[in-house]
C-alpha cells in the first residue's frame, strides 16, 4: 500500500466519521500486480467519464465494465459497489487538489504568497481537468453528506491555516474564519469556471484572473 | 400568459441564441385553465423533487407522472419532453433569484448597499430552498452549455450593472468587472452552502455572515 492509498483510507475514515452507516459501501482493495493495476486503473478511468458524462445513477457497474473492457468479475476484486468505486474518485480529487495546492506553496510563508500560489494552483488545475468539477459536484445527487463533508473539511483545513496568520499579524484579526474560507472556497471555484468558459485559457489569462483577485483580498483580507 | 411566462419565453430564446440546435427541446406550452394550472403545478413539483434526488438522467417521465398522479398524456400537453420540464425549472430558479435581488435592492443606490441586499437575499433564498443548488448544477450533466450559460449570462448582467458603479466613482476603477463578477457570484454561492450546511440557520446567522462578507468586500473593491 502506498502513501496514495494510506491517504485514501484517511478521508475514508473521515466520511466514515460523518456518515458511519455507509462504511460498509467505502470498500475497495487496491491492486497488488502489475497486471492489477492496469485493470485497476482502466476501471478509474472508465468511472470517471461516465460519472462526469451521465451520472452516478445512471451509470451501472455493467456499463463501467463495459466501458473499461475487464471482465465483469474484475470489477469486484477492486471495490464492492458504485459507491466505492465513486468515492475513490472522489478522494483522488481530494488529494490531488490538496497536494498540488501544497507543492505550489512550498517554501511559501507568506500568507499572501500562499493564496496566490494556492488559487493559481487550482484554476490551473481546474482548467485542464474540467471533469473535476462534475465528480465533486456530483456527491450532491450521490449523497448530500459527502458534498457537505467534501467542502467542510476544507473549510477546517484552511481555518486552521488562516489562524497562523492571524497570530502572526498578516491577517485582520476582526474577520470570521470560517467565512473567510467559504469566501476563499467560493472563489476559487468561481473563477476556475470563468477560465474553463473562456475554452482556452493559457498561463497568461490565468495570471491575470489571479492579480485581479489578490487586488480585492490584498485590501480587503490582509493588514 | 403571464409576465412570468413572457420571461421564461424570453431566457428560452437566449439559450436557442447559445445552442440553436437544441430549440427543438424547448417548448413547453402554459396552461390555459385552472384545472390545467393545478395539473401544470403538479408536475413542475414533481420533477424539481425527482430531479434533486435521482438526477436528469436517473429521471423518467414515467417516474414523473406517476409522481404528479396525473393521466400519462397530461405531461405532453405542457411540455415536449423531460429537457422542456429541466429548463422550465432552471428558468424558474434563474428569474426567482434576479427577482428577489431585485426585490430587495429596490430603492437603493449605492453599490455597497446593493451588494448587501443582493447577497443576503440570494443566501436567505437558498437557505429557504437547498434543492437550487440542485437544480442548477445539474444542468453541468443535462448540457454544459446550459450550465455555462446560466452563469456567463449572470455575469454579463453583473458586469453592466458594476461599470454604472465604476463611473459614479463608488467603485475601484482599476479591477477586472467579469473578474470581479465570478468573485461575486462564486462568494455568494460558497456562503449559501455556508448557511445550507448549519442546516436550522436563522436570519441572525445569515446577518452576521453578510457583515462578516462585506467587511471584505469594502475595503477589497470599493473606494
Amino acid at each position: 500500500m502506498n502513501i496514495f492509498s494510506l491517504w485514501l483510507v484517511f478521508f475514508n475514515h473521515i466520511i466514515y466519521n460523518i456518515s458511519g452507516d455507509k462504511m460498509e459501501n467505502l470498500n475497495y482493495r487496491p491492486p497488488k500486480t502489475k497486471v492489477g493495476e492496469r485493470s485497476f486503473n482502466k476501471i478509474i478511468r472508465a468511472g470517471k467519464v461516465l460519472f462526469a458524462k451521465d451520472g452516478f445513477s445512471s451509470t451501472s457497474i455493467n456499463d463501467i465494465i463495459a466501458k473499461a473492457k475487464v471482465a465483469a468479475g474484475t470489477f469486484y476484486i477492486y471495490f464492492d459497489n458504485k459507491l466505492a468505486l465513486y468515492l475513490y474518485l472522489l478522494g483522488e480529487y481530494r488529494i490531488n487538489i490538496r497536494h498540488i495546492a501544497s507543492e505550489a506553496t512550498k517554501g511559501l510563508d507568506k500568507r499572501l504568497d500562499i493564496e496566490r500560489a494556492g488559487l493559481k494552483a487550482f484554476i490551473s488545475y481546474a482548467n485542464k481537468d474540467p471533469l473535476a468539477y462534475k465528480i465533486i459536484w456530483e456527491s450532491l445527487f450521490v449523497d448530500p453528506d459527502i458534498f457537505k463533508e467534501y467542502y467542510s473539511s476544507f473549510a477546517k483545513s484552511y481555518i486552521y491555516h488562516l489562524k497562523e496568520h492571524v497570530n502572526s499579524g498578516e491577517l485582520r484579526d476582526d474577520l470570521d474564519l470560517e467565512t473567510i474560507a467559504y469566501v476563499l472556497m467560493g472563489i476559487s471555484n468561481f473563477v476556475g469556471l470563468q477560465i474553463v468558459f473562456k475554452g482556452n485559457a493559457d498561463e497568461v489569462d490565468i495570471d491575470y484572473i489571479v492579480d485581479e483577485v489578490m487586488k480585492i483580498l490584498q485590501n480587503g483580507m490582509f493588514k
